[in-house]
């Protein structure tokens, strides 16, 4: 399975076209390239910011839209004794738009599934998980989470807007699009590997700059994935791609909400300001409930992976996933209707929650089940942070969050696009806010005790912490996110708690998605104590080697082998030294475009522009036709290979090795031995072995 | 100059004895080390907020002692008109405490002159600034920096922050003191350049949590500045690092402000509260300051330029330096009694201002002037930030403004441990002010120009982003320390705003320090169109090199010959292959305790705790008695020299090298022929020379 995923290429090709090319630039030339990027990132950011608009505006819409005609059912079946209509009107509805996303993800994108960040994380790991910055996947994307989050399941906008703002970077990059078969000339030099991948990063940081209303967080993000070494320049790049994004989304925001220049609007979710402050004392039960967060994350991980691999082994045949995914919608309402109907909780009108949802309850009131039921899952963490004390009873609050967490549990990784942080931060705020009931009835006239958003979002912070497990970035969003920084030490605290307590049972649950996907995506550090391990035993041997004027019949046999089918090959001269790398893509073009040396004239050589005008889209070999007669040609790899690609002697080391590719982002390591000679090949998967 | 830094070696040597050591090693042993990093960093934390503690409160004492008796003196002589006595009074305190830090930086530990930030980037970029990390750099430092701050002049006490963090952790990481000769067992795997250089990047962040109350800046100052690739379990324990930090000095500083356990005092600055808001067409105000921030930090880099340059031409000698630093500190108790004296702006007592001097004001009022020229910087810069408008008068900003920028330019860089933040902000708190104040005048009843503080902070961040250019670290720095995040985005843009404009004229005043003093440092991206340029132009040449079992005369004759003063000798075969690279030190210990071939049992070799005690401090060949009998004897390399260094072939293009050295920390990269023979070695500062 492994197989299927390519890794990318971060280091660059400098043969002589490209060399050539190099020495007709001028500094001034440079520098226009240098700007060129800068225009990029400002593309993506706005488009990303649109794109954030776009989704926001949409599922308002429809939201009010459902919400309305379920309601008024209600109200109307309340006296008539009919409530089964609108439970099965609530049930229709959702399944009803919830089965465009699914059958829009698993017939035209599965990997626009899920909440995109396992995926994203891979791309900028360096592995190319297939489609995944298409533009088709950026539409089923789209629409997908529209449908999921308005169709009621438990999931959240934000994360799908990640892989939104990666696929938007990828495309707006290249300056053209296969799929609309649109070309330009501009940014030529972008297409490859390694500015992709850059501009990628830059993507997904104005996805969760939109997402969240964290500029930095998303910077952060985007580097703390990448691991590759830190460049100020790209950094600053990618940072003034999230602010114009954040920026954006706000303008947009403001227009639509009629207060033109209000800026309260950078990210998608908005938690209300929170005003209170808190005591040192009480860092201990902060502590404590870091604790619980990393308990009850990885309880959720352990579920959700469970329920992953039997998803893996036993629901894979298409139809049946779409299924899957509509029982889990009509799952979803009927428990939120039931629950609805069985709290008996009621609260006068005109309190602070935004939602009364009257129901069963006596007329100038509301059910306060339905704050958290009967909204998106952002309203409903809302309402946890901020409703007074005493709006929501414990009681309500134990018969919500327990089936919730059960759900979210089972709906992250349906094959709709779905975010994990809204869920999370909701299943947390809900017992952050039970521990805070508890604190006040332990004190009931203590200052400390009256301000539940503060304990609500300690709460959604340890949960989330517990469950994604990110480290410095999801500080910083989450404060951003909060627009608080009173609580950024507690914050802090409580995360790095929750993220200890969580990994002594078992990885976060991005990374055990990408695991139980098996993406060979490399570690942060080798795996312990391997010094002794070299690179004769990691390497793939023997190497598949090519000639620096090989013939024709020889080139197609190595590409035409299925055990050799691999993506690059070193060269050798006729004595067998190492002269240099070439890559498959490479030979398919020369072949396709028949560079043979008895066909051209002497010096005559392939354009760098038909190297990067197939960039990413290759051909398969069994498209080039080659005579009999052309078989006997050769082809001189001279001008084309890599000449002096990174290589190891056979006695390095395998935390050496590592190093290299994680540092630099390599695709092929080639080792060789001390007469110059080709021994073996070290790609991302031979490390992954390892690992 | 160049020469005399040198570098740091982030490559682990994977010998003969390492290996050895590792194959003994069980998982848990491994895991045993790991949890020493995480309780060395838990360490360097809480000392690093001690020291913090110490400085603040040591200078807040002094400060209130010295304005005390000039303040009783001024009362006493405005009656009887003899001004001139508290004048000479405050010269000859702030010339006699001045003196102090002059002395000691001088004489004891130049390295700790200045701010420290330039040194310690030197230090994470991988140059070894002599004495930056001693014990002794630490106490110059925190005496000095309480000295200079209290002795009146235009510094901060926050830089040195950083470098004290670094020095200690430096200290503890290694688990001994040559300073003190205590020695301990603990910590042995950390005496290396490549462990130290982890804790180090700890200790720089915990210094910028305490000194700006910013764990999140720190450790992305740490990270920006260390740049090797990013790696998630040391971002972790550097994060610990700098929330203890934080923590340590909150707790100690509440106690001693008699509020146990109130989460006030994160860090050493405390700007106080921001509560207002802006409108989003208030951005384009914003986007101007900005470029005058850019362009007013030019200004201030090209003047101090001029400065330093005349510095090292002609103030060399050790008495003209501390002479200078007297004049300084004499001129600026001058002016600022001189200003204060011409400042005719009176306000009724009892306002906001928590200095009130009253000077030759009327019974009831105060000296506007007073307020920031009698005062540390610090509390300067609050005043500004939030006093009510029309508190402070235009003119007596200006003023204020106009000496102190030449002051403060004119004092960054004497030899005395300064901070240039709080500067900084000073003056851009100032003409922000000003700005406010303009705009109020402008539209006098408009809500969003009743607001002082928002054009004090962009005003200061502006000033502060033009001066240092730092990137993203520096602004969560500024976030952290004003504790507000309503003004993240029109602080993120200004910074950005003052960095590119900035940029058009000169580098950063860190940079250009950095750049004056000559230090090898690697830039973030390799020189632009530089394919062209290889391995065999960039490497020094030819390699003086080793064989496999030298004559141990031949050692000793390479090892004396100053014009063989290199730092790493690569070793051959006797066929002249390259079979790996060992140390000056290593040769050096290893002459000391006549390891030959023929004084030993077969197979007999030097303890790998011989090599590690012998680090960081080595000795010179001078001491190492090689008789002549001895001379005839051999040295076997083999089980001491790194087999499989990172190395490079002869055609590797520049871009290549550079990246090789900068992703993975390099000292030595050999450079090879196609016969595995040694034809070059690249040290740093050659890739340096072509930057
Ligand atoms: N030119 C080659 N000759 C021999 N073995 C090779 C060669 N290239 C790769 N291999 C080996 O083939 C195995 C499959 O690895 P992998 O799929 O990563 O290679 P690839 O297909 O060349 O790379 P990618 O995954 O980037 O497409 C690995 O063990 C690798 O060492
Ligand atoms: N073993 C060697 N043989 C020949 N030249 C060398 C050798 N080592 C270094 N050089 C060259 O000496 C010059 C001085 O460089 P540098 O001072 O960086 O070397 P070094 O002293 O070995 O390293 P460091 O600065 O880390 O102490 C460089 O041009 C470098 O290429
Ligand atoms: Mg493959
Ligand atoms: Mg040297």
């Amino acid at each position: 399975k492994a197989v299927d995923f390519e890794a990318l290429d971060y280091d660059n090709i400098e043969n002589e076209l490209h060399i050539e090319e190099e020495r007709k630039m001028t500094y001034s030339d440079w520098k226009w390239i240098q700007l060129q990027r800068w225009i990029v990132c400002m593309m993506i950011g706005i488009s990303t910011g649109l794109i954030a608009v776009v989704i926001n505006i949409t599922i308002m819409q429809l939201m009010d839209l459902k919400m309305a005609v379920v309601e008024e059912a209600i109200i109307r079946c309340v006296k008539d004794r009919c409530l089964y209509v609108p439970l099965l009107l609530w049930i229709a509805m959702n399944v009803g738009i919830v089965s465009i996303a699914a059958l829009l993800t698993v017939f035209v994108a599965p990997v626009a599934g899920g909440s995109g960040i396992p995926q994203i994380k891979c791309f900028l790991n360096g592995v190319k998980v297939p489609d995944v910055v298409r533009l088709k996947s950026l539409f089923v994307k789209v629409v997908g989470v529209v449908c999921s989050v308005s169709g009621g399941l438990a999931v959240g906008k934000e994360g799908p807007m990640i892989h939104s703002g990666a696929v938007l970077a990828a495309g707006i990059s290249q300056g053209r699009s296969i799929t609309f078969r649109l070309k330009t000339r501009f940014f030529k030099h972008f297409r490859n590997d390694r500015e992709k991948r850059d501009f990628v990063c830059a993507g997904a940081a104005a996805g969760v700059s939109a997402a969240f209303g964290a500029p930095v967080g998303g910077v952060l993000f985007s580097l703390e994935e990448a691991a590759s070494f830190w460049n100020q320049a790209l950094t600053w790049r990618i940072f003034l791609c999230s602010i114009l994004s954040s920026y954006t989304l706000n303008l947009c925001m403001s227009i639509y909400h009629h207060h033109p220049g209000d800026m309260a609007y950078p990210g998608l979710i908005n938690f209300g300001k929170f005003s209170g402050t808190y005591e040192g004392f009480e860092l201990p039960v902060f502590f404590v409930m870091g604790v619980f967060g990393g308990l009850s994350g990885a309880a959720f991980i352990a579920i959700n992976h469970k329920i992953t691999v039997y998803r893996i082994k036993y629901l894979t045949a298409r139809f049946i996933k779409v299924i899957e995914v509509l029982i889990v919608s009509a799952i979803s309402a009927t428990i939120a209707f039931v629950m609805i109907y069985l709290n008996t909780d009621c609260k006068p009108l005109g309190e602070d929650p935004n939602v009364e949802l009257q129901f069963m309850c006596n007329d100038g009131q509301y059910n306060t089940m339905g704050t958290l039921f009967f909204t998106t899952p952002e309203e409903g963490v809302k309402s946890l942070f901020h409703d007074q004390l005493g709006s929501i009873q414990p009681a309500t609050i134990i018969m919500f969050v327990v089936p919730y967490f059960f759900l979210s549990c089972w709906t992250y990784g349906l094959q709709v696009p779905s975010g994990l942080f809204i869920p999370s931060l909701l299943i947390g705020a809900a017992w952050g806010r039970l521990v805070g009931i508890c604190m006040n009835a332990i004190c009931p006239d203590c200052d400390w005790t009256q301000d539940m958003s503060k304990y609500a979002l300690i709460g959604a912070a340890a949960q989330l912490g517990g469950t994604v497990r990110m480290t410095i970035s999801l500080t910083v969003i989450l404060i951003e996110a909060t627009g608080n920084i009173t609580y950024s030490l507690p914050l802090m605290t409580v995360l790095l708690v929750a993220k200890w307590v969580g990994d002594l049972f078992n990885k976060g649950i991005y990374d055990m998605h990408v695991h139980l996907a098996r993406v060979p995506i490399l570690e942060w550090e080798p795996p312990p104590l391997s010094t002794n391990i070299h690179a004769r035993e990691v390497m793939g041997k023997p190497a598949v080697t090519l000639k620096e004027v090989s013939l024709v019949s020889d080139v197609c046999s190595v590409l035409s082998d299925p055990r050799n089918c691999h993506s690059g090959y070193p060269v050798t001269d006729s004595e067998g030294k190492f002269r240099g790398l070439v890559l498959r893509t490479q030979l398919l073009i020369l072949l396709k475009h028949k560079t043979f040396v008895e066909r051209s004239a002497p010096g005559e050589r392939l354009k760098l522009s038909v190297f990067r005008d197939t960039y990413p889209r290759y051909f398969p070999l069994s498209i080039v036709n080659v005579s009999s007669e052309e078989e006997q040609c050769h082809i001189d790899l001279r001008p084309y290979l890599n000449p002096a690609p990174y290589t190891v002697y056979e006695h390095a080391s395998l935390p050496k090795i590592f190093h290299l590719f994680r540092a630099l982002g390599l695709r092929h390591l080639v080792v060789l031995n001390d007469d110059f000679k080709v021994v073996g090949i070290v790609t991302r998967k031979d490390i992954w072995k390892w690992g």
